[in-house]
This record gives structure tokens, sequence and C-alpha cells, in this order.
């Protein structure tokens, strides 16, 4: 508890854009984010009032920053589960919890998990060498054929499935830990490949490569006392494993499938125990969804909601940590798109005078920059666009996200 | 420019919400603001990175403050307009000017000049005796007789005019400079009364008391540039001289008298040469809106616009300021409510408890404290509501306000 405010404290473990946007929300309801960040220039960091310096795998340095917080929570799924068992086991509120997190950390754990819950999942496997891999192919091949189908691809897919090294090829090779933006997961067309990768050691699961129409996103947040807030399910569009882009509500979903994805979230949130936000990323298939990963904090698919719905995520996983009653999800216009600013190459227009430009251009974008520098390729921010409909709010997003990154 | 960033620094002078609201603008933005403040616990330097402790009267601290700072602006009007002025000669984009400014703090000088550009403003003069005083009531009843009406008394009020001393009784008396929320305002009922003010030695001028039907609000930012956005019109609802209650857009007024009232605010930001918000209260009488007070940063009557305008005051202040183009002002929900939370008596539930409470009645109020300590009357926070009905809106606002003031 802040004693000068009678408000409560929030430590968030990383100071990357979503500590800071969640600041933001911490602002309003009348308290001071607290934040662990790794240096004072980190994105959260740049803008908070109460930032400790300190890395996430170090215990001693997390039981410090845990002090006089009335709760903990993550940036990241980085800390390593042992030090979070550890500080409950010493009265730290700290969430989610040991228990919930290794889901978000460890892939094979998840997939093992959601298996046993019967959550719709791709074929999948742990393996250990390029035989495995060989053999969960073959499975696969085996599989499809058994279903009497064509094999389908993803609409933008390059390879035709099958054509390389046999009908269940490629396969989708996964770094058991530590992968995100599109890093720890390979494509692998054939066993040479599958050789290459398994020389390298990294702990690997591998799934079939779905046939997806598109990639959607199901954010939940959860209280300690179990209430669950849904929001409305989003498509997420994917470049080089990058999410680029955001659509609220996803065009075109049924309602069936649409509550099917909040339902498959909010059983996963309570079977995993989950408190905070939970985002359920998942592929849409002609037959129905499957989970592709899951996220246990502020998720770049939720960024939509700061002025979208009702209910900033942010504001909805303080809430979650702090046991306070969930907000309102329900969007704040009928269509909704983010778009992620990327570091474009250097050279050229500034990133202030490129903001006077978007700002001339389109007076409705609402701009997020992060306060990082720009490096090509890394997410220094985005842009959302509301209004009545979905092409012209789409195109509206992308091009400030384009202005803000390339110039023009 | 933060060279961290490449993105500009604005430095605010005084560390209370509108900075601490302000702040959570500008992180949006990339930025982070630099906060001027009396204390270590003023609400916005709870929040922000970059505070630096001082007094908006030494000028000597406000050169340092101003060191690397792009622009300058204010979270109050109470910055001597000679330190403006100093500053400016230096070199420092400070915005409001002194020239603008001036009218904001000194009642006199912007009854003056708003007389001059034939704004419509109320029958008032400069007085410095009771016998000033009572030859003005006299002059206000002459010119009610020679209209030929019968006096008008607002909705609510106590007494009508004219039964005590004379038919231009009571007057308003207002002190030339300090006064807010309410302080600094007397209805003077007679003679006895006025001579008992004049006694105080306080610099006055006296008004008559408009006979208005409602206040209003314009509220438009202009930049250097010159380019100026002008946001719907409000009903701003007062109680013992405190806003309590702004209605957007303002219930039932007329498109007409909605563009006059906008069209009179941009004129004042122009003729004034103000930068950065400028927010003109009103008052709408029978016969149509004159103008009460002016103030020039974020002001209570447009918080409403964190998630009722597509812009927020507070980005829009920034934009202003730093000459980005403006934002767009469209309401974000056909209606909009902000109510403000005041201090209530002490006792009873904490803050904490009253927020768990307001957010199990209503999920859907969005609630902004400002981390200040509890006193009765202060103004501590505020909460908005958004609907498409003005009447239910504004019931769940003032519910929901009353919870976080008392309890229940």
């Amino acid at each position: 508890m802040d004693t000068r405010t009678g408000l409560p404290v929030v430590g968030m473990v990383g100071g990357g854009q979503l500590a800071r946007m969640t600041h933001q929300a911490a602002v309003a309801l009348g308290q001071s984010l607290r934040v662990l960040s790794e240096t004072p220039d980190d994105s959260a960091a740049l803008v908070a009032a109460d930032v400790r310096i300190g890395t996430h795998t170090d215990l001693a340095a997390l039981r410090e920053f845990a002090k006089g917080c009335d709760a903990l929570t993550f940036d990241h799924e980085h800390v390593p589960t042992g030090h979070i068992a550890a500080l409950a086991a010493e009265g730290v509120k700290i969430y989610p919890g040991a228990e919930a997190i290794v889901f978000a950390q460890d892939k094979r754990r998840m997939r093992e998990r959601l298996s046993e819950l019967g959550a719709p999942v791709p074929m999948w496997r742990p393996v250990s060498s390029a035989a495995d891999i060989a053999d969960f192919a073959a499975e696969v091949a085996a599989a499809r054929t058994e279903a009497g189908g064509a094999v389908r691809t993803e609409a933008g897919g390059a390879a035709q499935a099958g054509t390389d090294s046999g009908a269940g090829w490629p396969v989708v090779a996964k770094a058991v830990r530590g992968g995100y933006d599109g890093r720890g997961v390979w494509m692998l067309a054939d066993l040479a490949a599958a050789e290459e990768l398994v020389a390298t050691g990294t702990e690997l699961i591998v799934e079939e490569r779905v046939p997806l129409r598109r990639e959607l996103a199901a954010l939940v947040a959860r209280s300690p006392f179990g209430q669950v807030a849904a929001y409305p399910v989003v498509e997420t569009v994917q470049r080089d494993g990058i999410c680029v882009e955001v659509l609220a509500p996803a065009p075109g979903l049924s309602e069936e499938r649409a509550l099917a994805a909040q339902q498959l979230a909010i059983d996963v949130a309570h079977a995993l125990g989950v408190v905070g936000l939970l985002a359920v990323e998942l592929f849409e298939t002609e037959a129905g969804i499957v989970v592709n990963e899951l996220a246990m904090r502020p998720h770049n698919s939720g960024h939509w909601t700061i002025e979208g719905a009702r209910t900033s995520q942010f504001e909805q996983h303080l809430r979650a940590v702090l046991d306070y009653p969930m907000g309102e999800t329900s969007l704040a216009a009928p269509a909704v798109v983010m778009a992620n600013v990327l570091g474009g190459a250097p050279g050229g227009m500034t990133l202030d005078e490129r903001l006077h430009h978007l700002f001339a251009a389109d007076p409705g974008a609402r701009v997020h920059l992060y306060g990082k520098q720009v490096r090509p390729g890394r997410k220094i921010g985005h842009v959302t666009v509301l209004g009545d409909d979905m092409t012209s709010v789409r195109a509206r997003a992308v091009r400030a996200a384009r202005w803000l990154q390339e110039g023009e």
C-alpha cells in the first residue's frame, strides 16, 4: 500500500512497452506502477516514477523489489518458475503463479496440459532427434491420408505441403523455451533441415503445419476470486512471425465460433489457474479453431483495447492481480484496428517528423510510441484506428503505421 | 529533445492532476512529461519519471527547469507573467505566452479585452469602494428597467433579484486575481455586504448576476502555426462554485448556439494569441451566451475527452504546444458524462474499498484517481461514463462518483 495515497502498489517485473502501458493504466487507478527494469533507458523506466534496476533472474533483486508491493506481476514470461514459487512461498502475491506461468514458458508442458484438457491442439510431439521428427512427419502424413482429404495449405503459404520429403512435411519445430516474435520457430522442409536444427542442441517439440485460414486471438482476464472477463475475439495478422495487425472484432467470424474461442480461453484460464490476462493465440481452420500459443500478460493482440474497448487490457490486468472486479470488455466502436510500428531503415525523416506528417494526414489515428531506439524490425510503437467500417479503418491503420515506419 | 528517444520534451510547471493526466498522454506520444512540482508528493510527481522540485514563482527554478525542454507549459495559471516574458525573451518556447495568459490570470483585463473584442460579457465594472458597487447595482437596475422585461432569476436561485436593496442586487464580486473553484467569488446581497468585502482590500470587479439557464464550456486548442481544433460544447454543472458534472455534448443545445459558442472560443483564441488549450466557460441565458471565465490549460470541463473524444484534451494540449497538427475532436459515443469525485467525510470505507464496490456495481465506469490525500471538498478524481442515452449515462456517472466519495 502506498501510504501517500492509501492505494495499492503493483510491481511489474520487466521494463518493456507492456510495463509502460500498464503504468498509464495504473495512473488512472490512482497508483504508480513499480517497475523492475534491466536499464534506466528501458521503455517503462523512461516514464515511471518508481523504477528499480535489476534483473528478473536475480532472486535477491526480485525479493527486494517485492517489498511493499500488494501484488507482483510480469511484463514478460522469463522469470524462472523457481523464483516465482519461492516468492509465493514467502507470502508475496505474485501473478500468474508458478503453476500457471510454466504453461506460457514451456511449450511442451503447455501442449501436454492442453491435450489432457481436451483443448483443440495441432498434432504435436516432443522430439530429441531428426529421426523423431521424420517419424512425426510420417505420422502426420498417415493421419492426413486417413482423414481422406487433400492437404490444405494456408492462404499465403509458399510451399505446397508434401512436395519435398513426403506428405507430412513441412513440420513446425519450436524451441520448448524462450521463443517470441517468430524466434524459436522453424519450418522444417525435410530431414536435412531437421538434422541441422537438432544439431544445435535446442530442446524441441514439433507440430503439424496447420492448414490455417487465418489467426485469431482470445483474450481473457481472471482474478484470484475466479471472476473472468472475455474480450471480443480478434484476428491477428502476422508477417515473418511478428504480429503486424489486429482486427477487432475478427471480421466475418461466426458468433458460434467466437463464443467457442472465448469459452476455450475461459476454460484454459480456470484449468491452469491463471490470474491476470491470458491471451490464447489460435489458428482458424475450415473445421474450427486450434490453440497455437498461450501468453499470460498484456499481449500485443490486446493493444487495441486501450481505445477500442471500455476497459483496456492493461487496466484489466491490474484489476485482476489486485482482485478488483473486472471491467467491461465491450467494443467502443464497430471496427477497431491496431497496426504495429516496426523500426524502419535508418535515414530519411526523424521519427518526430514522421509523427508530424502522420498527424497532418490522419488527425484521428491514435498513436502509441514506446520510447525505444529505432532498430529495423523492432516493435517501437503501434497505431489504433476506430470507426464504423472495417475495410477503411484497416486501410487507415496500416497507412498510419507505414508513415511512422518508413516516413511515407 | 530526449536523446534517448529522439522525441521532444515538454515541461509542465505545476504537479497537480492536470500534469498527471498530461503525463499519461505524453507517454503515448513517446515522451515523458517533465514536471516542476512543489513537493515530491504532488499528484503528477507521484507518477512521472522526470520530476524537478521547485516553485512556479522562482524565476531561477523556472530557468533551470526549462533547460532541454522543447516547450514549457502550465498546470495552472499562477506563474507570474513577468517570469513567462523573461523566459520567452531568453528563447524558451513557453505557451501560452505572457500576452495571452494574463487574460486568464487577471479578470479585469480579461473583461476589458473581451469587451473590446465585442465578445458577449455580463455588465461589469472595476470597483474600489462600496459606493462603486452600489452605483453599479443601480446601473444594472436601470438597464433592466430599460430592457423592459421582468427580472429573471436563474432556475435554482433562492432570492428574487431586487428584493433586498434594489433591483440591481445581488451583484457578483470577483477577486481580480487568484480565485478558483468558487474561491474569490462573492454574491453581494446589499451595500452592507459590499462594505464588508471591500474592507478586506481585495482588488475587485463586479458583474451583474446573469439570469442563466445553465453553464456551458467551449474548449479549443490552438497551435503556434494557428491551427485550431474545437471540441463539442458541453454543459457544466456546478455546486458551491465547483464543477461537479460535465455533460457532452450539452443536451438540447441548438446547433446554431453550439456553433456560436465554438466560434466565440476560436475567435478569442486567435485574438488573444493563445497557444495550447483555451476553455471558455459560458453562461447560457434565454437570449444566448455570455463569457464567464477563461482558462488556458487542460480544464476540468475537458476531462471527459480522455475516453469521450478521439483525442484527449491532454494530448491536444501537448500537440498544440509542440506545434504538431491537432487531433480529431469528435465524440466517441453519443453521450458522455464526467462527474468529479470530491473528498468525502473521513471514516467508513477506505478509498480502495470504495473502488472495489464501484467496480462491482458498474464495470463500465471509467475511473481516474489523482493520488491525492482525501480532504473534504477537494477534487480527488473523476469518473467518466459513455453510452447512448444521456439520462442513464448521467445517472451512472453521478452514482459512481458518489460511491467513490461517500462509500455508498
